[in-house]
């Protein structure tokens, strides 16, 4: 039996989704906790991985049980056990061919920033602090273009090491502003390594003026990952819905 | 000299606002850092204490230095040496009679609750979760019952002990709900102890219908503080507002 789960979890206890020695990840919470209730540990597939410190509002993933189990109970029993930073929002039952990796049809990120000199207590834990004004129709200007399909390697953090190329499809590309807070959302088939927060590090330069929107282009065509796009902090980054 | 802070922190890591032995509190930590920047220790008087865990949004205080300083440095100044937990959002210069806590003409608490079963990593920390459907409706009439001039007796965590009497003027109580999240609104001339987290307690109890709104007027004329009103949690409490 095949079972589906919509996990939300804060990303700052954590060495990212992949399992690693010596360090909590909440891929091996969620086994852990599997293993406890069930009495065998199933692999759980996600999405994707995230990295130390990403958020997710809502990450997918799968896992396999030799024997059915009644779902809402299975839910409750693992949100007794796990930490309250991982929460599983729902488990049901789905078709043994559903993969929540290679199903995916498109995932969503956002990027959240503070954009103000002093950062309230309640928001420093989701947000990531810039103190200088970013320019948003600026930022709004390089987003458009590098919507649609590209070859992504100079939003990479390691173009040599994606296995499966660096050309990916940004379904969406933008920036909202609601008082102090800058939103980048980010929608596409695939994401390279670091690819969101790479683009979230250019977008902010951006905003500063460091960089013009007329030197998008000749960034993405050059292909090579150099230090004008900075990788943007962990912290304001939410995996925010993986869609099928 | 005379100067007036207004002040968000996030209670959790604090017992309360006022000094107390062998615990952080943030008075404490107000003072010691003012004494770091300006050599001299000013007591720092607030609009009133805040218990151990209550958030807030916007404390305001006064304390007197001896010497003229420029408000941005010092407010700069705090904000480098204070915990990421304790934000100084502005600092200004009051005239000599300006009393935080004898001046304040309106006191605004919110109270927090996320109404679900599951309650997601980013809220919790600011949220007090009940999983019991809340009747809305009946919250509100009981609400409107409070509202206005009256004896608390019943609402305080310690009648006998109130030095200025039990009287008090609610001027709102009212309860919103969007989605999850059920905010109930209390501002008054102000506030005795514990009475904002005993109103919400009730309020609970009443949504929850263990109680009715019918009930409301004679808990009130008992004046005698009861079990029937329990005390709610302190993690999502926030001082709001403070006018004067």
């Amino acid at each position: 039996m095949r079972y589906r789960i919509n996990i939300s979890y804060d990303g700052a206890g954590y060495s990212g989704w992949q399992i690693q020695p010596k360090h909590p990840t909440v891929q091996e919470e969620l086994e852990k906790a599997l293993e406890t209730l069930t009495g065998s540990r199933p692999r759980v597939h996600s999405s994707g991985r995230t990295d130390r410190g990403v958020h997710a509002r809502a990450q997918s993933a799968h896992f396999d049980l030799e024997q059915p189990v009644f779902t809402d109970k299975l839910r409750a029993g693992l949100n007794a056990l796990l930490d309250d930073d991982i929460r599983v929002m729902s488990l049901k039952a789905v078709k043994a061919d559903f993969h929540a990796r290679y199903d995916v049809t498109r995932k969503e990120y956002r990027y959240f920033i503070w954009n103000d000199r002093i950062v309230p207590p309640f928001v420093r834990r989701y947000r990531t602090a810039v103190v200088e004004p970013l320019d948003v129709e600026a930022m709004r200007a390089a987003a458009r273009k590098l919507e649609g399909r590209h070859d992504f390697a100079a939003f990479s953090a390691n173009p040599n090491r994606e296995v499966d190329g660096t050309v990916r499809e940004l379904y969406e590309l933008t920036v909202r502003k609601t008082g102090r807070e800058i939103v980048i959302i980010a929608a596409g088939n695939g994401f390279l390594y670091k690819m969101v927060r790479s683009l979230a590090g250019f977008l902010i330069r951006v905003g500063k003026g460091e960089l013009t929107p007329e030197q998008t282009r000749e960034i993405l065509d050059s292909r090579i990952r150099t230090a004008t796009v900075p990788t943007a902090p962990p912290d304001g980054l939410f995996l925010w819905k993986v869609r099928y």
